[in-house]
């Protein structure tokens, strides 16, 4: 009985994946996100120190943020610093005065079919549904608790 | 004067960007490392729930951890679990129940070269100098306090 339960077993979970593969896609890693306390600083230590190539920043006031990107070729490190009061990095960088690694960034083909099929496994989601992130396309967070303690941000691809 | 100084102050910069291109060069994310509690929990969330490539594990001994990698096409997730008494994401994952994001890791071209400017920018080295990694080649790590707290290897490309 033992074996016939977990042959079924087997069964779903291959179902599942098969299913998943049709529904939605993993794809490339888009951004390491950095929490900064001080964009200026930071893009001088990416640029100066390490000589790396980085952007303008960008004041993104509806994300409570400001952007500068450190272009690595293959991907990309996104800093930010919070912009206003209810900035949603700030409890981050209260609780790490320097800055720290905020999230990853994963491209998905299909969003919508991967946050339904995601759901299905309980994996919440920090927002009702996907909404336009930073750099204009549907994005949404899933719960870090749900995620190994890491804060996932997927990105439409 | 004041204007000199200055003068003087972005010469020495725009010397210290020139010497640095030809002494050692920035490159690609090489793969950003999750530190987990408990492997095979995190090897099926990203095989079975993110429908990620996820490779064997791993055990080395002499760095303290067992590794497995999530192939994302462009980067990769490298999974730590701790091994053994002394391993050094012990610590991390005291202070993390559930796990977190540990580190980033970028490839530079001629690695010496690059430790010793970074030393001249007073980034403190976690190491005397570089060892052979996980993945058999040069890596050292940075310190995160020179670093806007942020744990950065980098690894000879």
């Amino acid at each position: 009985m033992a074996a016939f339960t977990l042959s079924v077993a087997a069964g779903a979970r291959a179902l599942s994946s098969a299913a998943r593969d049709a529904a939605w896609k993993l794809g490339r890693l888009n951004h390491v996100a950095i929490a900064v306390p001080e964009m200026e600083k930071a893009r001088s230590f990416y640029r100066e120190v390490l000589g790396g190539r980085v952007s303008e920043a960008v004041p993104l006031a509806e994300h409570g943020v400001s952007t500068s990107f450190v272009e690595l070729g293959n991907a990309k490190l996104e800093l930010l610093e919070p912009l206003g009061p209810d900035s949603p990095i700030l409890g981050f960088l209260r609780s790490r005065g320097l800055g720290g690694i905020h999230h990853i960034c994963i491209e998905v083909e299909r969003l919508p079919a991967a946050v339904q099929q995601l759901r299905a496994h309980r994996v919440r989601t920090l927002s009702p549904g996907p909404q336009i992130g930073a750099h204009g396309k549907p994005v949404i967070f899933l719960h870090p608790k749900d995620c190994g303690g890491v804060l996932v941000e997927l990105e439409e691809a």
